[in-house]
């Protein structure tokens, strides 16, 4: 840190994205990506944009608006284009949070939502999830803050209905209630069809995981166009060619391929349920997840010696050393080959703690 | 705007960037673009990115790092990258401006700085420029602020020089000063080499103009470790995965390929040559530029209507309807085809605007 850093964000922890090594090849389940490759058509409509490169992308980003209004059915006003869907989330916060209007999020939730509200420097309450991990939804009313619902929530995977994100939106109605749905794709309802129904809600989602577009950055917004023009307003005032040509051509040519992204959404889900069911002939108890992902624990291994273990057999998953966390595992759904991979792993790992504690209890026979 | 907007953003007058009118093909002069395309090279590497778009970018760009670091002989953690260089001039503000350290800037400057500081909502300083356009040195000395500085200056184009520089950040050791060299490259004398020898600079450039890469965003910032620690704090709260695997790529391509730039800007300058004495031969007076752009105004027509006549004749130049500026226009230097169409346009109309003149006299002389 530097002498003339401000006060404000001297205390500040930023968010610690999932770890990337480069020592060796990992079987990557750690940061949610999909398996799969971004549509042939989306590549190609990349290398024409790269050859426009010396002209500024479109600030509005018309043309791919309208593909998603298209698909979505609202009005292209309706949407709004980002460089990722962190970047709306952190408009969400400027736009809608203050000192008399704290943000609430869960207390098991994206972690960002936390470090959001610190650079934005506005109060936050932190809304525990029940024993289960679910959200209670009766602690989501008369918040008089705005709201960040993660839904399908990670790292839970776990998603509330649209009857109960009704219910918030109703008991909220002097507040923004955004719902942040990375992972819908996977088996969530989405509110897009809400927009016009409610006056304070905000949905956001991302090309990252469902569009196989996590390295070209593309997230997006859906509210009534009051929203959407208060968004466009810091967009403007910090960065208004945020999304760049290619990413802007390649997000049309994965929406125009949107077959492409059901089939492997259907993959996903299929794989998905393959590994919850292996993984619980391991002793593996997993939390119902409507995502791309799982969170899991087995009762005879920590969370971290899992891990561990699996990142030094080339497993990568995402362990949390956080209270109500570090027994579990977020595992990412992969293909069969990566699936198969992890459930292998796993079964060595099993079997070698078994004849490690073997020994060790020989061993402690020998001393008696 | 909707009724849950923030009271602190309510008065936001964002940026508003060059326009980019659809209704039909123009010879655009507007936004300071490069005529030419970009490097071969980057195009291709683009197209090898575009097939891994799945995987999510490394956020420490760590490869893109090292290849700038080697062409500007500085260390990879003296430079941070960004979603074009917008995004780290307001990391800047948000980095080193409070309510305790004010902004400071030229009155005639990049417009933006001006929305950064009101975003941000720290106070600021507007410097005016003397009678000639020019950035009177001693203006900048003990301000107790932080100090942005593009040089050369837009919408000017004119530069001050390395030793001015100098005794600018020996006279506020207290406070960072930023320099802003987007347009560097067409003339201007760079203060990367700097960032040792003084710990309060910070060094802005850009892909955009000399690079050809205005579409792909993409920007950068050179400054002693310290100075990059805090604004990658700033960038991990806000958008780790701030550069896209594609930009990333295009990037590389561009830096192994600096000939390539080099030979463009070289092209631009004498490009920039040639208009300025064709203008002159009509007229018109222009500041000394180390642009890709010039400053220039015609004391027989004002800028508001040669700017609207060269519109209707498919010719976009920039025009700002702002005190000391309204008799400018800012014209981007592009390839001769585009320049010679430029000067072509403006000859019809000072003949036509003779023409009416006449017409008018002797409509006067009639009714008199």
């Amino acid at each position: 840190m530097s002498k003339y850093f401000s006060e404000k964000y001297k205390a500040l922890a930023p968010y610690v994205p999932g770890e990337q090594p480069k020592d060796k090849k990992y079987v990557k389940l750690n940061t949610n990506e999909s398996p799969f490759p971004p549509s042939q058509k989306a590549q190609e409509y990349a290398i024409q944009a790269a050859q426009d490169l010396n002209l500024y992308p479109d600030p509005d980003c018309t043309l791919l608006r309208e593909e998603i209004a298209k698909l979505y059915n609202v009005d292209k006003d309706e949407v709004i284009m980002v460089n990722g869907s962190d970047e709306i989330l952190n408009f969400a916060f400027m736009a809608y949070c203050d000192k008399n209007t704290p943000a609430a999020f869960a207390d098991i939730t994206y972690g960002f939502y936390e470090v959001f509200a610190q650079i934005n420097n506005v109060p936050y309450k932190v809304i525990p999830l029940n024993e289960k991990y679910e959200l209670n939804i009766d602690d989501y009313k008369n918040l008089n803050s705005t709201i960040f619902i993660a839904n399908p929530n990670a790292p839970t995977g776990i998603a509330i209905s649209l009857k109960d994100i009704e219910s918030i939106l109703n008991a909220n109605k002097d507040n923004i209630v955004v719902i942040d749905e990375a992972y819908v794709d996977f088996g969530g309802e989405s509110a897009v069809s809400l927009i016009n129904k409610y006056d304070n809600l905000l949905v956001t989602q991302t090309f990252s995981k469902s569009r196989s577009m996590a390295g070209a950055r593309l997230g997006m917004g859906f509210a009534n166009k009051k929203i959407i023009q208060d968004l466009n307003t810091i967009r403007y005032s910090q960065n208004p060619y945020n999304v760049n040509r290619m990413t802007m051509a390649v997000g049309i040519g994965t929406i125009k391929d949107n077959e492409y992204t059901i089939k492997n959404c259907e993959t996903i889900k299929a794989n998905r349920e393959y590994t919850v069911k292996e993984l619980a002939k391991l002793g593996f108890e997993t939390l119902n997840s409507s995502a791309n992902f799982i969170f899991t624990k087995n009762a005879k291994v920590s969370g971290e010696y899992l891990y561990k273990t699996l990142k030094e057999k080339g497993v990568l998953v995402r362990y949390f050393n956080k209270d109500r966390l570090r027994d579990y595992l977020r595992i990412t759904i992969g293909n069969m080959d990566q699936m198969n991979t992890l459930i292998e792993k796993v079964k060595e790992i099993l079997e070698e703690s078994k004849w490690e504690t073997l020994k060790l209890k020989e061993k402690q026979k020998k001393q008696t």
